[in-house]
């Protein structure tokens, strides 16, 4: 089997100099999706324009039979069906949420995997129940290291079989924020983002909020499951690699003006304009975000707006008196954390946490 | 100005032999997306998973202010606001929609536009009232031919600034089952699937269905703008064409087993098993359906489940004794016109109808 396995499922590559878009990615980037840019206008994402990143195949989960099963180093094992879920505290959060593979495909050299440019992100309004409040109760051990996360969705990745599965540590899991969630703005959980139940993890990257949650697992030592190694930072293959955590600080500018279908290039007509866009840092609030006309090469203070929100983007805007020209538009986020958006690509074998400021070209017409 | 229009947006062209996708491919596709083939057992496609394409942005209407004009060769030109469109008789109405384009990305040579594997598909429930309705009781002009709609997003496309705008000969906009729709499975219409209005022909490739719907114009001759041009069959660019309208024949089956992450191989345990799809086609109800596990070197016949709907796709159904080995699975529709899908890619200039058959590569273990 592992012969046969390691047939469909080869390791991870780099693509060459000059390769194009592989038919592989080609076929991640039909199913999976990001946010169309023009849809950072709305502060709540709504649900069918949030990015989208499924590992295997949605699973179909039949909400009668659904169990989440809480065990391990724990005084009273649970086993719960959704009535037992709905009826705990409730409680609504607005999460920006991001891919941790976000800006892969920008890269060079390009790790070959979901081709991800710069919009896999989105944000939305979870409801469920405060996980640390369950855990409390359920009396975790102490000795417990790391809480493990198992999603129902099954398939094979690097030669690997497996349903996903990730860990936070104790202390994440003990959070007040997180949450076991099973609505999105409102709604049921759509099939995609994690029906009939998922975790939400306000702040980390979006490999973190464990969809189509079954299991909670809580272990005496670091999970060292094969999703923690695939979203490590690391220069090498062999490198065991630093986790990934929290979103690294980025803002996205709304294109302004009207597209060409095929090259998305900008087209705007002269005058004065209100360029808006958001930002967003999993590590500390947003303080400042700057724009560029012009590559990168001279910056401007945008107007940044109070987020709404811990948990989710601010609105930003600069006014721009565009004359006719051909320009390049970026926008830059520093957090509180001292984080702020590189301008030089910070590569790493996974293709993760690649903020590197966005470049817009734009063409002002008379 | 033409200049700059051409700078940003030049004419459509094919790729290299050797050429992988194109950065601007992979902008689209990251934008856009089908439906993952999984969600095929799903009656009724849930908003998120429907397919989506959108030519510019998506607009921004504030209902407040839309009006929809109905104007041209038509005794009273009108100007309705939402509530009257939803005061109006109110029909719902199940369809399976394709894009025109799908297919595009597995011809040779490929043409360069939204890259289209075979997940360009969808079926909703659509809430709105009957256009033909509406044009009886305004009255329709005697020598009208056809009736142009125009939707509220902008761009430019191949050189030319542009409202998206398609026309329907009049006898087809007088259908009793074409609706001016302003919901989608039961809620409204999502932004990017037209909000607040959009036009629904059964039966008809994507390109006819306007979304954001603001005009109507009854006129006297065939219209020809850009997009009737755009969405036409042709050999060489300077060929006038066939203007494209009803769906080929297709039939997809969700794909068995459990993924690979990367490579999308479907792996499968030995056994029986029951493989699933759907089939459909705007020409007429399917007849039959094939399935081959040789990639088309012998067929079998699949269980047909009538269409629940009349515009909506057919379940199928085949037993399949499943040991060990690779396989390459295919589905093929053929519906009571006489059409039948092709095993030999039909190409055409713009990447249209290409129904080839499906082609889902399976390794069967032990």
């Amino acid at each position: 089997m592992t012969a046969e396995m390691d047939a469909v499922s080869p390791p991870s590559r780099l693509a060459e100099p000059e390769e194009g878009i592989s038919a592989e990615e080609l076929q991640l980037a039909a199913r999976n999706h990001g946010l169309p840019l023009e849809a950072l206008r709305f502060d709540v994402t709504p649900p069918g324009l949030h990015y989208l990143l499924t590992h295997y195949d949605i699973p179909v989960v039949d909400p009668d039979e659904f169990r989440l099963v809480v065990d391990g180093l724990i005084d009273t094992p649970l086993s719960l069906d959704l009535d037992a879920i709905r009826n705990r505290p409730r409680v609504s959060t607005v999460v920006t949420m991001e891919c941790a593979g976000n800006g892969r495909a920008l890269l060079r050299p390009r790790p070959v995997s979901q081709p991800w440019l710069v919009e896999a992100v989105g944000t939305s309004r979870w409801t469920g129940s405060p996980l640390a409040q369950l855990l409390r109760e359920a009396g975790v051990h102490n000795g417990s290291v790391d809480v493990v996360f198992t999603g129902a969705d099954h398939g094979i990745e690097r030669g690997v079989e497996q349903n996903y599965q990730r860990s936070l540590p104790v202390t994440e899991a003990m959070r007040e924020d997180v949450l076991l969630a099973y609505e999105m703005n409102g709604g049921p959980l759509p099939p995609q983002h994690g029906y009939p139940l998922r975790l939400v993890v306000p702040g980390w990257y979006g490999m973190a909020h464990v969809k189509w949650l079954t299991g909670i697992n809580l272990v005496a030592d670091r999970f060292d499951g094969f999703q923690m190694h695939a979203y490590s930072l690391r220069q090498q293959p062999e490198e065991h690699g630093v986790l990934l955590t929290r979103i690294e600080p980025r803002a996205l500018l709304a294109p302004p003006g009207f597209p060409d279908f095929m090259s998305r290039t900008r087209v705007l007509r002269s005058g004065r304009i209100t360029v808006e866009g958001r930002a967003w840092s999993g590590w500390a609030p947003i303080r400042a975000v700057d724009v560029s006309i012009d590559g990168g090469d001279t910056w401007t203070s945008a107007k940044l707006e109070p987020a709404p929100h811990r948990w989710g983007w601010a609105r930003w805007t600069w006014i721009w008196e565009a004359t006719v020209g051909s320009y390049l538009l970026s926008a830059r986020a520093s957090d509180r954390s001292g984080r702020s958006q590189p301008v030089d690509q910070p590569w790493n074998r996974g293709g993760f946490a690649n903020n590197l400021v966005q470049r817009v070209p734009v063409a002002v017409i008379s």
